[in-house]
């Protein structure tokens, strides 16, 4: 029961308040009740709170009961403090009106300042401030605002009538317009509310005020606001606050000004006052850039004690909110006065500067420190970049070319070329060169190993181009679609712009800028930047998950560990495959391999009879056996398979030796081949155009037969959606050889590194499985290698088998596959297509950007994680494996496993790693302290 | 606590035990046991128990304690009741010994007969008959059997022996051998056993039924019962009975003899007794072919009493057993013997028939009858055949030229055609065709409407011929690598013989082979076959499942409706797009697309200005507005797309007007279009050939110009994985107007038809779907166009909504998707192929079929529903889907809705219907009411 008597509270003078009060004073009024509270110069004022505003629209707009009569008490409160009273002639109160929710939803509404002025308290101003201009132009800007928002008046209107006095008096500038002008003027902004309106604009200062407040109220639905909350996802019910505040004046003569200031530097994080300021100005002019402000520095030699008492405050500030802080400050007749506080926005090098500083101050804890750095700012701090200057030039210079996709951050800068061949041998010649393609395939790595960037014209921020290059944290601009690649000419147009081979392009993959000619660029190391190194030391005592990284090669797993890695996560062996030297080899072998294997199975049968023969028969039967097995070995495919196989034995141990050397004693996770084997020869499409122009121009008949050959091999071998088909574990159980050499190459190599005395850990990757029947063969397969292996060369190694969890049947039958496996590595890209049914190449350049764009999925699922499709999944997986194998190891290797979003996923799942490209490394590791930090709070 | 005086029952006399007691008496016990309690005349004899063999391997293969006391009893009982003594010289008792484990398993062990002869006895033997050559023959048998089976002596060097002694007579035969040669055989059978085992033959009777029952023991852990159990999933700790029972001779003279009766024809299912006998021979005659076997009606003639005798109890048994039975007898000396009594194998149409009849009869219930049908009998009798004399005249003219995979079952001849067209052009004028290609795509498709047959050298049994054959009830032969079709030449080469195009070919796509020339076939009708349609009607009055058909057109329809579709479960409105005549507009429309969308998004945008304009500029922005839709609508690429779409609106309402009318009132399940827009338009390859060639031969710029503009659009909207690309509800989403034109086309053909008077049901559904917003937005879309039809109709149709769940994503989050579809239908070809993560068309000429051949996975789950995975998804999607909205209707309309044991799941999982093509809903009616009865059962 409430009694008519028990009117709740509606309004609250600053010094009731304080900072916690967000929720009923809103933010600004929270930030002014606090800087009161404190003690420092807030000119006097109150708030009305959200709960009025609610209350109003519940009420059918209109005042709650109790709520003007505590805003005419406050006043009186106000009036006393200022010593001047509302719409006394003589002695005139003014103050602003503003807004302010609990989030701050810029633009929404602007502000009523100089409110209280009317026809005679306009006079008392004058004869106070003795300066008749000053208050024609206040009261001036005083109609002109509260005509604009609380009347409704087109702001244009007002504009115009200005426009015409100064014409009308010759003026150039506002300030060339005498008191009497702008008297003129106040006489037509009259005159045009009374017409627009209908009625006198309203003389009585009260209700000038109960018109501001309603105005605000009302501004919460606006259609603008309504919009900005559904977009940034503020609830509708939270309601506005009102700030009345007493009106100070920095443009009162030379003992006045304002400005703005800085606790530390936000461009740097160095601890010193920071800001600028304009005597005998008001705070707007501070940011309009009429005049040119004057750093804070110099208000210490002209205002002495001001500054100093400012640096007082800011220090005050800076401890009591425990950040640093953005202030706002006018000046007034030689006595500042705080309009603002609020944490200071800031660069990236200031954030992680300013958390370190801090957290060594004692000013705020190690983890608060860990909280106040976002991942991508580490990301963006370790990725070359332009000069900023150079970049300016160049803009200024009409070089920007185009604009395509941000694929890859970073910026670089390079001879265009157009292949990956002619990158590769200039590359290697020292040449930067910027590889241009209008899409790129695993045919393309060598080149884009050596370029300093990517550039394609088609395909989406996942296509191939883009992933590889963030795997290799090299810049790209993928998708550029206004650049049309003339791959026979050897030159590209960009809008009429064309650009030959071999001439200097630039390309920013942060902004997906593309710039003819050079553009120097900066190159930030990771040892030069001490304060990042000591963020991600109290990351790594503070998170749970570990960090491995991508690599597959040596210098990447180099890379790795010096960004902090534990581990490689995935070491993809196939990349190796595409190495030019290696590439005729592979194919030796691939196109051997299916007469290899059909005479291998007829082997096998005879094999199986022999054993299942009679005594007195197997005598006969191995005899059998061992002819056949020299008419098959002396068959010309099943020769080159082997011999193929033996050099990549070779060159696999070595690959596996180099990864091994630079890792030490962490964990190795190498993944056995994976690709379709077609991926390895050459196009299809491409032999189409040569065997067909061969025919057409009867060109040599024995070339034309070798590519025909190559063709048919090529059509027998391509398969109609190929990332569904024979891939993965599927090709390890049609072709056990190849999977063989891999492991006999990765113990081979794991033994002769312990016999050098290093304590390797390898261990075996199975990717694609689905059924535990093919791990479970697969592992029966290898485990015999493994046995030969030892017994070979008589020493023994540790290894783990293990299984990439990428299809959903996977996920779903997790318990028994864990039974043959020692870990799980979640490779979300391709459980991503599985799970959507999306194929990741098609839909970035099909439908699925359009999809994100208009809102259909809420994020691009191949960037950060589906918690609700994929994530079930995972999670399904995760409880039945363990519960099958409590001490099964479970990581993901997938892109995700570097995007900070995804990694508090894997937290929250419990995994035991996330593993992401080596440039990844360190914003894995903030985001990995910061999921665990954020569980820890949950937990509270 | 057991007493060592309380020991356990191991023998049981055949009057002791009943049918009821498999598991402890074998099958073969449990059937002598319940015709002895039945009073019917079986030779005396017992069992030994399943437990005595498990006992025997606990004890270390040792009989248990009381086992032989046991057996020395129950032999005396046996000799009381034949009068003989085991052993006694003047009167000796023979018996046979045999195992018989619960399940039966043929081969496992042979029987060993005439056990008990000796020197002794045999001389009895001879006395007794009269018959000293009769005696010995039995004593030489008996020594073999024995031989080969208790004693490990290699069967050759018997057979060798009496090869030896008839060359040494002169002999041709056996039975050209006299009783004094019998003797030799003998004696050197003897000296054989005791050089091979060291030992003499053991002349102790005891010893020898000791010994045989010890083997039978033993022979349930040799290899080959262990892997026949191993294969069928037969537990190894069953064990095997041993039966012991007098023996009675058919061979005694012409008042003797042998034969086997089945109580009901097994070939047709008539009601009368059937069957063959011989006089004066023993089983193994009857069936060895020696001599050729009277029909029993003979019988009737030559022993009137025993035939009435036989034909009683063939009445009683059949009544005991409640089903036809296989019978075994013996005559001896004028007496009537039972050997065996076991359920009646039987072909298809007596399977029905049998059933049908003895439901009618009340010998068995309704449920009973539709369980002793197999779903696959059903489709057997519904399917075309050769004429089986025409077939063996076939082969026998060595016109079998190959044979591929029997991808879709029936029979057909016609000439052989190779491609579409000409086989359109040929079947439309009334020529039955066979449709040849190395493979088919969805362009083949109006040829293979036509054609009677589809025979294809690549691909797997769910390549796009086989499933589209099956979809079309259509023989087809797949996959038949052993021909090579060379299409230019246009003919085939099957292993050296050349088949021309237009040659008359037959293939049988039941057992995958293919024949030169023409072989009648016999086409049943499901109308000629009233005991299929009362199986059927039964079949529905228990059956809980709905059984609806897939069904792109008005003749595939309406044979649905015939075999008894209660609605049609997936029509796709994409394989109207491929005719002939529509082809050309549909790749107008396609080619227009991307641009048309492009102005049309740009035109959204204006609109969407314009609806956000203030007031005062409103009219400015309308008009803006209508400038830029008239412009758009002038441009060539937006006036090809509307006017194609224009009149594909008209085709395909005149397609759903002819589905419709064919329906009636039973609800018709459209899909939108799914397939990627560029199967439509011509292939890349076949484009490449031909602009390399233009340009090759400098031939007409103008044509090359056309064609490398066709092949940029089709390389713009070719994908890496079309199975995963743009495609199901994201067209819908791309190109809302196609979407928009469907169900326009839908609704309008409703309209129409109501206006006829009829009331139809069309449920709209929609592909593809995995995330919420892609069918809220399209089921927005789609209802606004619908309310457009109602308005300018003024008429109401009442239509559904629902969506395809066929893709992992779409189950995980199939509570959301609930709220927006009023019913779910599983595609479990497509969810297949993402949970596995396996294209199907790539597989089945990959890796799948040798998957399955080698055991790594227990089936296609392409053809058997994947219940561990796929079915796992299945059941979170009929839980969360039905938990949000309990009315949901759910069905099923991948090809596992029409598959036995796939029914059965989808009757476990609760769905409501499952829909398969026409030519399985018979099958899929029966499996569905045994689904019901196999439920009723469980839960009894």
């Amino acid at each position: 029961m409430t009694r008519e008597t028990d009117v709740k509270k509606w309004v609250y003078l600053f010094h009731e308040g304080d900072a916690s009060m967000r929720d009923t004073l809103g933010g600004k009024g929270a930030g002014l009740a606090e800087m009161t509270k404190v003690g420092l110069p807030v000119p006097p004022g109150f708030t009305i709170s959200t709960d009025a505003c609610n209350e109003y629209y519940r009420a059918g707009k209109s005042f709650p009961s109790g709520l003007w009569d505590q805003v005419l008490q406050s006043l009186r409160w106000v009036e006393e403090q200022a010593g001047k009273k509302f719409g006394d002639p003589s002695n005139p109160l003014l103050v602003s009106v503003r807004s302010g929710a609990k989030f701050s939803m810029p633009g929404m509404m602007d502000t009523v300042l100089n409110l209280g002025l009317n026809e005679k308290t306009l006079q008392g101003l004058a004869r106070l401030t003795s300066n008749e201009r000053f208050a024609h132009d206040a009261y001036r800007r005083f109609i002109q605002m509260f005509g604009k928002i609380v009347l409704g008046i087109d702001a244009d209107n007002f504009e115009h009538i200005l426009d015409q006095v100064k014409e009308e008096q010759g003026a150039r500038l506002d300030t060339d317009l005498a008191a009497a002008d702008l008297r003129e003027v106040v006489q037509r902004f009259l005159r045009l509310a009374k017409e627009e309106t209908g009625k006198d604009f309203p003389q009585d200062p009260q209700e000038q005020l109960r018109q501001a407040i309603q105005s605000v109220f009302e501004s919460w639905n606006n259609k603008r606001a309504i919009d900005y909350r559904n977009f940034h996802k503020i609830s509708h019910t939270l309601g506005t606050a009102v700030s009345v505040q007493t009106m100070v004046f920095g443009n009162m003569g030379d003992d006045s000004g304002s400005g703005v200031a800085f606790t530390r530097d936000p461009a740097t994080g160095e601890k010193q006052l920071y800001g600028e300021f304009l005597t005998n100005a008001q705070g707007e002019d501070v940011v309009a850039g009429t005049r040119t402000p004057r750093y804070i520095a110099q208000l210490k030699q002209e205002m002495p004690e001001i500054y100093a008492e400012l640096a007082d405050i800011a220090v005050k500030l800076e401890q009591h909110y425990r950040d640093a802080q953005d202030l706002e400050f006018t000046v007034e007749r030689g006595r500042l006065y705080m309009l603002q506080t609020r944490a200071a926005k800031r660069t990236a090098a200031s954030a992680v500067k300013m958390a370190v500083d801090m957290a060594r101050e004692g000013l705020i804890a190690k983890p608060e420190a860990l909280q106040r750095v976002e991942p991508a700012q580490i990301e963006q701090l370790l990725m070359p970049r332009f000069d900023p200057r150079g970049k300016d030039a160049a803009v200024a210079g009409g070089r920007l070319l185009a604009k395509g996709l941000n694929a890859s951050p970073g910026a670089a800068t390079g001879k265009a070329v157009f292949d990956a061949d002619k990158a590769q041998a200039l590359g290697k010649a020292g040449e930067p060169v910027i590889l241009v393609r209008p899409e790129t395939n695993p045919d393309d790595v060598h080149g884009m190993l050596v370029a300093k960037g990517i550039l394609t014209s088609r395909g989406g921020a996942t296509s191939h181009a883009a992933v590889v290059a963030r795997g290799l944290g090299k810049p790209c601009v993928a998708g550029c679609e206004s650049i049309q690649v003339d791959m026979a000419a050897r030159r590209f147009n960009a809008n009429g712009r064309v650009v030959q081979e071999l001439e200097q392009i630039s390309i920013d993959g942060t902004t997906g800028e593309v710039f003819a000619g050079l553009i120097p660029t900066i190159e930030p190391s990771f040892h030069d930047q001490p304060d990042i190194i000591q963020l991600l030391e109290w990351a790594n005592e503070t998170k749970r998950l570990g960090v491995w990284a991508n690599a597959d090669y040596p210098k990447d797993a180099a890379k790795a560990v010096e960004f902090g890695a534990e581990g490689i996560g995935l070491c993809r062996t196939e990349h190796m495959f595409f190495e030019e030297e290696r590439l005729p080899i592979v194919q030796k072998m691939i196109l051997a391999a299916p007469e290899a294997r059909r005479l291998e199975e007829e082997l096998d049968a005879i094999r199986r009879e022999a054993e299942a023969a009679p005594a007195e028969r197997k005598e006969e039967a191995r005899s059998r056996l061992s002819q056949a097995r020299e008419r098959v070995n002396a068959i010309p495919a099943v020769r080159d398979f082997h011999e193929a196989l033996d050099v990549l034995l070779g060159y696999q141990t070595e690959d596996f030796k180099g990864i091994f050397r630079v890792m030490g004693c962490r964990p190795v996770v190498i993944r056995l081949i994976d690709p379709p084997l077609h991926e390895f020869l050459p196009r299809h499409e491409d032999l189409i155009v040569e065997v067909t122009e061969i025919r057409c121009k009867d060109g040599d008949s024995a070339l034309l037969q070798e590519k025909q050959g190559l063709l048919r091999a090529v059509e027998r071998m391509r398969e109609q959606n190929p990332m569904l088909g024979t891939r993965g574990c599927r090709l390890g159980l049609m072709y056990p050889a190849i999977n063989e050499m891999q492991v006999r190459a990765i113990l081979g190599a794991a033994i002769e590194l312990k016999k050098e005395g290093l304590d390797v850990r390898p261990e075996i990757m199975i990717p694609l499985v689905g059924h535990v029947n093919e791990i479970r063969l697969v592992r029966e397969q290898l485990e015999r290698v493994a046995r030969q292996v030892e017994e070979e060369s008589g020493e023994k190694v540790p290894y783990k088998f293990g299984t990439m969890m990428e299809i959903p049947r996977a996920c779903l039958v997790a318990g028994d596959i864990a039974r043959y496996t020692e870990f799980f590595s979640f490779g979300t890209n391709d459980l991503t297509q599985t799970t959507y049914g999306i194929s990741r190449d098609d839909a970035e350049a099909g439908f699925l950007l359009s999809y994100v764009e208009r809102g259909i999925l809420p994020a691009n699922p191949f960037q950060i994680l589906d918690r609700e499709g994929v994530g079930k999944l995972m999670d399904l997986a995760v409880k039945s494996g363990r519960s099958a194998k409590p001490d099964l190891k479970i990581g993901i290797c997938g892109e995700h496993g570097g995007e900070p979003s995804s990694i508090e996923f894997c937290h929250s799942l419990g995994l035991n790693y996330v593993s992401c490209s080596p440039f990844r490394v360190p914003v894995a590791r903030l985001a990995a302290a910061q999921a665990a930090l954020g569980t820890a709070e949950r937990d509270k």
